[in-house]
């Protein structure tokens, strides 16, 4: 008899299930699908974002796994009335989302976008006009988040020869090896006076809601870039704007945002701010892709991980990732 | 009375000039202009493109010095007649190219062009639909070039957890602290089977045009992307344009070209190429901004690099960076 019934909320491709399969042990009894078992007594729960029903069907369910990394706001809220229940989530596409980090601090910091649209149109003259892009080596980098994401993009800004400052809510020592400093949050004001690159890669909880807002923005020097993987509302939308409009700050990168299409209709019409982001030339806009959504080799890497993370359940050990309801990630 | 005179043929401006003049020994004099000089008797004429008219006005000339890295086709047919001159370049923008280069590579990999344009539009459809993005963490690089421009770009795909795998004419141990292999140009094709990026940082020389034909881009895989900030002659333009437009190459990022604008009035109507590589949405297209042209910071960076070699060339000192002009670089 299986030691742990798992149901998977959603709906799920045959690649996707295979890959799982393959790396599950025989205990783990798994059923999938976008409705709930008939007579559901699973013990553990795959899903983001579960409704009131699909928490209470199981009187066995003790745990809910998000399939991704963060904690819905809704999910959130409906799990602080059940502490019977513990939380946790797959890290497995961080390396994906440092990765996109990587990309929209560099595109943004060498203004690849419009220069691209140029020259598609036959245009060189930017080639001859004074040239807006920073240069990044020897220069400041501050990674705020220094989990599985920001020790990736610290790793990166090394690579590109910076020097890099990492904020995390309790600092720790870096690895002996590491260039990386790590600091606390209260090291921040501080930190951007001199950042070239600040790059977001924080969860969105009450402490990080508009962390970085009109007076931690007005630390940054003017020729700085600011790059968003963490999730939009960690930036004061109408601070970033403005100093983005006027110049104050250089470029951005942005993958997370203010406003996501509600609706499957809404998607190819939705604005991603409630101000204008799309006519600024300094900021790269991308669709909130850290995730690796759709990508099917991140994809497998999620079941595989989901795996892991199913197998320790079943084995009675300790399921990694586990998530603070209180503290919200 | 000075040891040197140095004439800077060209337009350089009070900037520019102030930095040069900060770090220059009294025993250099410069003289600047578009003009030659009336009484020409320099001993080192500053210059990419010489006329036959400058090589030969002063009877002291010892020194061409190249204000840039590489050495155009046609000052090398003027200098092989000329063996009592020497030529040299300045890489002071290898820091900025590799920067580009990382810049594209990232860029290309992540399709961000694309996804930057549909966002501006409102359109988040592509974050539904599969994700053509490549993973670069723990795939191979290799990177053609290992001078100053290879090595920093070796070192930010280390930063990126690739395994990096570099080529270079004369192959010599890597430092021990580097997890870099460097080998020499036999073994190209081996290494091409399983790269998932290709850097190109390789001047153009009789050995290195076409040096990425039909034969050796077919080694690569289709989940790879090419990076050019060499000259594009060194990957032959048909070979890479139909394999990027059938998919048989995933991405691209191209700082060097085909064509070129031939006059000012050229600059904003030139294609980059024979082959139509603006209608390709896998690549992303810069028009030739490795060298930093126009970025204050570079300029500056190149004027300190300009004293360094011409305080060398006053105290009889070997100057920096000597050419090969019969090598071509």
């Amino acid at each position: 008899m299986p030691a742990l019934w798992a149901h998977l909320l959603g709906a799920y491709d045959e690649d996707s299930l295979a890959t799982l399969e393959r790396a599950l042990d025989p205990a783990v009894r798994i059923s999938h699908g976008p409705e709930l078992p008939a007579q559901p007594a699973f013990d553990l729960l795959v899903a983001g974002r579960p409704s009131t029903e699909a928490l209470a069907s199981s009187p066995r369910l003790r745990t809910l796994l998000i399939p991704y990394a963060g904690l819905p706001e809704r999910t959130r809220t409906l799990l602080r009335e059940r502490p019977q229940i513990a939380v946790h989530n797959l890290h497995h596409n961080a390396g994906a989302a440092a990765e996109l980090a990587a990309a929209l601090l560099l595109c943004a910091a060498k203004f690849l976008v419009p220069l691209d649209r140029a020259l598609r149109a036959g245009d060189w003259s930017p080639r001859y006009r004074p040239n807006p892009s920073l240069l990044l080596g020897g220069k400041r980098a501050v990674v705020l988040g220094y989990g599985a994401i920001g020790r990736r993009v610290a790793a990166f800004c090394c690579g590109l020869d910076m020097e890099v400052a990492a904020i995390r809510r309790r600092p720790a020592p870096a690895p002996a090896t590491s260039s990386v400093s790590v600091h606390g949050p209260e090291a921040l004001s501080d930190l951007l006076t001199d950042a070239t690159a600040v790059v977001v890669a924080l969860p969105l909880t009450e402490k990080t809601r508009g962390l970085l807002g009109e007076t931690a923005l007005a630390c940054l020097p003017r020729e700085s870039v600011v790059v968003n993987v963490g999730r939009g509302a960690v930036i004061d939308e109408t601070a970033l704007f403005t100093r983005l409009q006027d110049g104050r700050i250089r470029a951005a990168g942005l993958d997370v945002w203010y406003c996501y299409p509600k609706s499957e209709a809404q998607r190819t019409c939705t604005r991603p701010g409630t101000l204008p982001f799309e006519e600024l030339e300094n900021v790269v806009l991308s669709p909130h892709r850290g995730g690796a959504l759709g990508m099917a080799e991140a994809e497998r890497a999620r079941m595989r991980a989901l795996a892991t993370s199913l197998n320790a359940a079943a084995r009675g050990e300790e399921i990694p990732h586990r998530v603070d309801v209180a503290e919200g990630y």
